[in-house]
């Protein structure tokens, strides 16, 4: 039988001990937080999960197979860590770590010691962002072209980070997931109109080695609410929209073919239109596929959909897009 | 009376001649186009005005007042340099030039010679781009903080220019207008996917002295056609989105309120969410007005909404984007 | 070569003039109008095309073998009638006639004398109203339950007929084309709030002989302009809103099953819910289509899809409408 | 301190407790249900609550106040009879009760004794039902002409009751509310199509002794969730989208003029169209709203928004709508 702990029960932290939880391998379960009020309330709510107030009761807990962390980054890094040198697998929130260096290390212990190192990109567990993966797996886009991502709605300024650690690793997640590729090139434009220094809007580009680029869109003041993603094939196009309660993914039959001149002359273009198709989605609650892939891969050895890799990759480019950004104001 | 030609009867110069030949000043009208079909097929639906195939006859005209020039981008420059030095008023078809240098110099010559140069972004004449520069001006926004703008759609390639220079003219020019001001840096970010060398999509980022920003995305790839713009204001919130049937515009009441700490410590962030108004925008072909400007211009003396000052503008603009869109490539 | 007349130069017959004209069979054309101003309008517009104001001239030309009546309702009977008489086909406007017993008079007629009648209800040959009547008869909806349909929009207020007249002839004569059947019964409940006598909203129940019922509401006073129709059969489930630019028609793979139980008891039901379609439309002016038809059936002697026969089971809904809407005023 | 208890703990029972729970006032309560397992669940949850599974053991409670009832419709005129007899005010979950005499007892036998008798017609206590009422009563709307109401979806089928008695008491009683009247008459058409003898789809008609008129319809059969209700006024238009996240509510600023003839002649009419407005909406939740109004009127005596008088006349208008459909079948 597995056993794990869960390390910071603030916000997230509920819901993924929740997934474990509810997880049909029956995993043995400690929790802890160092704030005794959540400490509390949550043992009122799990009176038979065993709890302490001291994250070192869990890296010294020779039982313990795996930790799962869902502090503020500030602390992924050491907590991550200790554990890996302690030999447990770890699960961490996103984002993976507070910096490349930090990311690099965690990534390079995990290898070393044969442990299962994963981030909470909760987005490469939802169905419309797997059923765009498959379709795009499938060929039937064609060549990805480009992508373009919004997500933009008013509020919840952060005070230590801008709106890209907190808004674009969803879609850098993604991205990089749909593409099976990191990005060689990021750049960021942006400002900070609220908060001094914590940029509320940023407009990032991506080039990408096989020649597709992103555009994502990131901001704390928008007037509504947008989550909203553009795949552009040289086959068919495809719209993902969180925010449509049911045709969350559109299939268009659209493209521009070239036509080969006969004789020398111009080429032509041709511009096709056709069916519309919004597939229907497999329902299923995120967090618990991803709580089941940790576990999984803890069993079998197998490298996690959401790796320790892509969260690596995922800070690097939030680095780079951060970097850029304050360069420029 | 006055007296105006119109040059070049391909796709807007017979919109450009309806709406003059419209215009309850009953101006005298000569039309002109060196292809006989074109010439031929105007002549037979306004018998009533005169016509050449040699635009040679306009400059030498001494009765003509003014020149609408409609015809291809590469003959702007040398069509109104010719005008202007032989003393009439004219109106040049969007983009005003085809650089910076060409601009200029016809901006400086219109202005020497006391004669009226305008340029044809009719946006500016449309009544949602009205309204919500009342909307602006008014105060009612606030600050300007940031503007996005999406053209987008399948279609149609251009085979000479990018897309920035078909279809960035229309955001440039709403935005420098509502904006009162150029941008002091322009960056395009994009890749050419169909054709070799003519980018089919860009992402322009731009900055103002006043210290908003403007993020412009246009493409010729896209799965459904978007025109929305929307405008961040420090106390209000604007949408614009050309392709609602009714609701073009929409004033958002919403924004974020920096509450002053009262003893020493952190500043406190509010969300307010009000009113949601479309407001009634007036009917009216934008052509129409515009060609009223240009008419009342040459009669008073004033400066046209749409000024060659402002052609250039957006011609600086296009350049600039154009520029690092292929040092990026 | 074909001879045709077209009596009534007001809204409509100009645009089945022009589809006459630029039908590729060069039929030989003459119009008529009483009205000097108008017919001397078509005369300036088509030089080449015969006219006269006395539509006597059409009825005594023994060369004219068809009429097209685009007049006022109350005038469609008389004309049709002389038409029929003096051995012309007649394609005479919707609705066909102003009453059962005149409809169901120049049916006979027609059919007697071997003329074709047909009526202008145009949605028949309009591409989403041909897409759902194929997705309907090729079985993929299973039977028809019921459908409803909403024509509402402000204006324009008829001064001599109610609501029913002026807008549900487009719902009849696409719900009969698609239902393959009339309906045996037709009540209405509706009010006159802005003219007195002129009912300008109404909902009209309809049953047909297989068991499907139909809801259709109509009015001149509503907040936004609703083309909607909803179709649901026992398989699944198909909606055409003309109000979309693109997807006006959609395929809902949504159903329910009953479960026979395996032992004595309840019977369970599952609800399904599948892909959601939207198929590509052909494009094509619905008015060229109805003329062609008219043409075509005229040469070959066969029955147009909006015969006489579906004018007059249009008509006699109407009527069956109009009728019990007045009984509950 | 006020002592109230709630019988049945289904789908609704524990949302009005907990409610009830948190109500500022500390009302006592009591939980019955004679369900051991739901009893059980409720208990681990409220450990602080008494509970009984014997219903008696509220009604001989001599300290108890008040009963709210949300067990089967079957059952809520026996129990409200019984707990009005017992000298307890009572409220009734939706519908009030199974039949016309049923609901007229009830009113009676608590205007009798002095009693609150409250029905859980929830939408009278949403935010946007709320707004609607308020700009109808401050006369924007003007004169009321009439209101069309859609609440349609896929499931889920009822066993005993037609999808009148299901899904119409919403919109019944948001109407009356509105209208402040009952129909004078009421009137439906539909039809039973995947279960024998219960009608799955409904259209109703309603008039108002105003003048108003009212068309209701309800499906288990749709493709997709309509919560659409259009108020039609002689000066504005109101449309309450309850399946919009946030412009739940829209004031239209049309309407249609009729224009008095200086001579003899006709009557002009001129159609307006002004700005559309979305007012903002507060939140709270309508339960907690509903449980508040019936404890306030326990305290002091007033008549709760939703009486038993409300309750009987949504419980009229079902009976005659679901009558006048069994007699169309």
């Amino acid at each position: 039988m597995l056993k794990a702990g869960v390390i910071g029960l603030g916000y997230w932290g509920p819901n993924l001990l929740r997934n474990l939880y509810a997880n049909n391998r029956n995993v043995a379960l400690v929790m802890c937080d160092s704030n005794p009020v959540r400490l509390e309330k949550m043992k009122s709510r799990y009176p038979d999960i065993s709890s302490t107030s001291n994250y070192k009761d869990l890296i010294n807990d020779s039982d313990l197979d795996a930790l799962v962390i869902a502090t503020d980054v500030s602390s992924h890094y050491p907590l991550a860590k200790e554990a890996l040198l302690a030999g447990k697998h770890v699960f961490v929130e996103k984002p993976f770590a507070a910096s490349i260096g930090q990311a690099e290390e965690l990534v390079e212990l995990g290898r070393k010691n044969g442990l299962v190192t994963m981030v909470g990109h909760t987005f490469m567990f939802s169905p419309p962002v797997i059923k765009a993966k498959e379709i795009i797996d499938s060929g039937e886009l064609g060549d990805i072209h480009f992508i373009t991502s919004s997500r933009v709605n008013l509020g919840l300024h952060q005070k230590d980070v801008s709106v890209i650690w907190d808004l674009a690793p969803h879609d850098f997640s993604m991205l990089f997931y749909w593409m099976g590729e990191e990005p060689c090139s990021v750049n960021a434009f942006g400002h900070a109109y609220v908060l001094d220094g914590i940029p509320d809007v940023a407009f990032i580009n991506l080039a990408f080695p096989s020649g597709a680029i992103g555009n994502v869109q990131v901001s704390w003041l928008s007037p509504s609410k947008l989550r909203r993603t553009v795949i552009v094939g040289s086959r068919k196009m495809l719209v993902y929209d969180d925010t449509e309660p049911i045709e969350k993914i559109k299939v268009y039959d659209k493209g521009v073919d070239v036509i080969e001149p006969e004789t020398f002359g111009e080429y032509q273009l041709t511009y096709r239109t056709g069916d519309i198709l919004s597939p229907k989605l497999p329902t299923g609650e995120p967090l618990a596929a991803e709580m089941e892939e940790f576990l999984t891969c803890i069993e079998t050895g197998s490298i996690p959909r959401s790796s320790g890799e892509e969260g690596l990759a995922v800070v690097r480019a939030l680095e780079l897009a951060d970097a850029s950004l304050m360069k420029a104001e």
